[in-house]
């Protein structure tokens, strides 16, 4: 079983195709919904008692537990972000934490149980806390950005040696390892603890790099792309949903798993919130891996070139 | 065999890393040190009196032919620019054209033969007229940029239907489709005549389009990026290169051509000027081709997963 704690939100988002004011949104909500394709996942949060549950029936349908995510007096975590043309970098407008910011992760017995952990990315202390309550996770991935970098990093060195695949961009790799290129920033963060570094490139794909080996899917070549919003988060539901479902963390597996998520996160971005993840089929997911594999299939070098 | 037309010049450059005055460039140095690891290579171009002919020695030793380089009275072309810790996009400071701007293309009975043709980045009615010169070529690929597809966009309109293979970045593609979606862009300049586009990314590697195909090859993750001057030409010789080796223009082949390109170029930004290519071996070549096999492979899932 895979548990994911992270934001539940309301997400308001313009980009030059479109605008939607208060959509359902959060890192645990595109996690889930991407994960929940291939694996039993479970949800720790808090949303106010402004938000609809109903909003989350999809995911029950999944088979998703949403046990973990407690419903309390006051608003829901809500933001706000706008995107150019250049739809690789958000503008953050607003964040408001509201419930979030006395949010106490506390995990039931079974969560406790969980056999791997993503932990979205929220307050390194709030990480490390529910990693303290997991009993013998068999791997763990963890999302930060440049605000925690900056401002709790102690916590997060503290963070990194629990952690077997950090996930994050290209900035906040740069920025965590103090190294403008991106190789050694990879190596960097792995002497800091983790096991693994898996650098999200937006449109241009994912990296993944692990001691010697260094593997690279692109993103999925789109003529449509309307709402990057949540691409990070559905990869790495992809990501440890495939990890989850295939059951190891070998190289191999660990390559497909990038391939999984750019896969899933491809499809996340073809429309705003979490709309078209709503009624994402696995056969619809399958095709699309397959069509990944084609597009960076060569073959070797004939014998003669030499 | 295989005709190169374009600039041998006398670049000044500035990176990070360091600075070099005057030291060897232009789109056919960087192409012909590139592709005669692979193919038989003749130059079309012209240098000025200051230009020393002994610093293209390394070239004649690896069969390039040199007889279509005209020296003429006055200075060579010059080119001045600077790149930031974003290694990704040059800052030009100064383009002299010096004897270039009286260029006057005239091929000799040899090269009038050529199997496939490369035009670099320059006017294109420069490369309309090497183009008519040349009998039946089998394959022809052009560079352009920004300032020929805004001040020479008839003459460009009139060139492409005539290319096989039109090699841009992605903001060059994006202005010359007036698309900022680079998928549709290429899908437009295809409609515009040119039978494939191939998208070059810089350090996100190259992307292939014709028809329904698309072929994706990352740029092989370097932890040591010096000068990236060159890296679009020496991937043109590359990939002009291998299918003239093979020479074949199927799928495949185009693939493995971008593939072998993207190697190439990975060794040119490692240093300064042409200095890595000067002594670069074929066998050195292959080894990182079969590498960036491993960056990209990975298994079909599981029949279970469906």
């Amino acid at each position: 079983m895979l548990l994911a704690v992270g934001s539940v939100a309301l997400d308001s988002v313009e980009t030059p195709f479109g605008a939607r004011q208060d959509a359902l949104g959060g890192s645990a909500t595109y996690f889930a919904a991407a994960a929940s394709l291939l694996a039993k996942v479970s949800v720790v949060g808090v949303v106010g008692d402004d938000f609809d549950l109903e909003e989350l029936d999809f995911l029950r349908r999944r088979g998703v537990s949403l046990e973990g995510l407690s419903r309390v007096p006051g608003r829901t975590f809500r933001w706000k972000g706008r995107y150019g043309y250049d739809l690789n970098t958000a503008q953050t407008l607003d964040t408001q934490l509201n419930v979030f910011e006395r949010f106490e992760p506390r995990l039931d017995a079974r969560a406790r149980t969980a056999d791997r952990v993503f932990l979205g990315n929220i307050d390194p202390e709030l990480q490390l806390r529910v990693l303290e309550q997991v009993e013998r996770p068999k791997l763990v991935a963890a999302d930060t950005m440049n605000y925690w970098i900056s401002s709790k990093r102690e916590k997060l060195l503290e963070l990194l040696p629990r952690v077997d695949v950090l996930m994050v961009n290209d900035a906040e790799a740069r920025q965590l390892a103090g190294e403008s290129n991106v190789m050694k920033a990879a190596a960097a963060i792995e002497k800091m603890g983790a096991r693994a570094v898996c650098i999200k490139r937006g449109e241009y794909g994912a990296l993944l790099v692990s001691g010697s080996e260094a593997f690279f899917a692109p993103a999925f070549p789109l003529t449509g792309v309307v709402d990057p919003t949540g691409a990070g988060d559905s990869f790495a539901g992809g990501f440890l949903g495939l990890i989850d479902r295939v059951g190891g963390r070998d190289l191999p597996a660990l390559r497909q798993a990038v391939v999984m998520g750019c896969t899933i996160a491809s499809f996340t971005v073809e429309s705003f919130s979490l709309d078209r993840l709503r009624d994402l089929s696995l056969p619809e997911v399958r095709a699309r891996f397959e069509s990944f594999r084609k597009l960076t299939e060569h073959e070797a070098l004939h014998a003669s070139i030499a």
